[in-house]
């Protein structure tokens, strides 16, 4: 527990890898369907989305949050997808990002490795 | 030195504090002119740029480049900065981004402190 006025939020780091639910490589309004929940779920207020899809495959999605912001790049090539989310929330601790991750993990269908959460310092 | 199939990109995570160039705290078309000249510099493709103003006062900007991105979030009340680059580059070594962060660091005015630069990992 750390007083509020020391940490700008939370920031998970997440190398999602080995992914059996392939279409989420390739597909982002599968995708953003998933975010979406999660952002309902968890009270995150979207701002703006932007998206770009790459040749030959693959693509990259930023939500703008009022919360802060959440990042995903996929690489279908390599079952794997590089997730970032920040939150300015003072949580106190990690228990929302761990549950994002299990959810992540199961919806994905990917290996399972423990979730890198930086608390970000003002 | 890594083999190029093991790494997804590099990514740089700064806690800018003690900003005294405040301008950038609050007026994101300069800060736009800033990292538009970074990209240019380090030849990074901006795809599209989305940014949100908050009151009082802070922004969001996010830069969604054909290498992966850019996030920024203003705390202008801290003198503070959130900034974070992920660049699906295979570069060998942390020096185009301690270049950055040197570049920001003297342009903000603000405190060093050593970044922090993660390997994202396939």
């Amino acid at each position: 527990m750390f007083a509020d006025t020391e940490f700008s939020g939370k920031h998970m780091i997440l190398d999602i890898k080995e992914i059996k639910n392939k279409e989420f490589l390739i597909d982002f309004s599968k995708m953003m369907e998933l975010l979406d929940q999660i952002c309902d779920t968890h009270q995150f207020t979207v701002l703006q989305k932007v998206s770009h899809k790459f040749e030959p495959a693959g693509y990259t999605l930023l939500y703008l949050l009022s919360e802060s912001h959440i990042s995903i790049h996929t690489f279908p090539e390599r079952d794997y997808i590089a997730f970032d989310i920040y939150t300015c929330r003072q949580y106190s601790s990690n228990r929302v990002y761990d549950e994002i991750h299990a959810y992540l993990v199961d919806i994905l269908d990917a290996k399972y490795e423990a979730p890198r959460i930086i608390d970000r310092v003002f």
